[in-house]
């Protein structure tokens, strides 16, 4: 059994959003990004199979999708993406946010 | 891309721990588990391969694993454990709980 904290494990930077690999397995990879206020994860999409979960832990911001749409982003909100289906964040207040995917990649 | 607030999504219940269902995919299973104060997850395995990840949301309790063994649980907490291996939670606090499964059972 693997126990990380978010708040102990990870914290911010200037220059972009800041990663932390949480785990990494056969089954999945989950990771946490950090974003300062106005600090952004770029809509991209990967071309293979699986799925990515994104949950916002605190903070607020927009979910970015494909030819520039948002979705409000905020405490508690869960969004799944195909890999292959474009995805992003942008961060309005500091966000800390929760990324599993699976299969990993 | 599906996209659920937990905090709007799901509540509590007085009998046991609240489940709701997020995502049930090939790749993935995503749930939520509510519990009130004093409300658990027993001590549970699979003997099946793969991975279960816990995350509290909000909320303060303990992770439990085997021979009664327990990890304080609080937000931004993550716990990956095999589902294989024993694992549980017991909210001391109104809890909420975001649990990811790969490959999903």
């Amino acid at each position: 059994m693997k126990h990380v904290n978010l708040y102990e494990a990870n914290d911010f930077s200037e220059g972009s959003f800041k990663r932390l690999l949480v785990h990494d397995s056969p089954y999945m990879k989950v990771l946490n990004f950090n974003f300062k206020a106005g600090q952004e994860l770029p809509v991209h999409s990967h071309d293979i199979e699986g799925e990515v979960s994104l949950t916002v832990i605190e903070g607020e911001g927009e979910f970015l999708g494909k030819d520039g749409s948002t979705v409000p982003a905020r405490a508690g909100d869960v969004v799944i993406s195909q890999i292959a289906e474009p995805h992003g964040l942008r961060a309005r207040t500091d966000l800390r946010l929760l990324v599993i995917i699976a299969p990993p990649i």
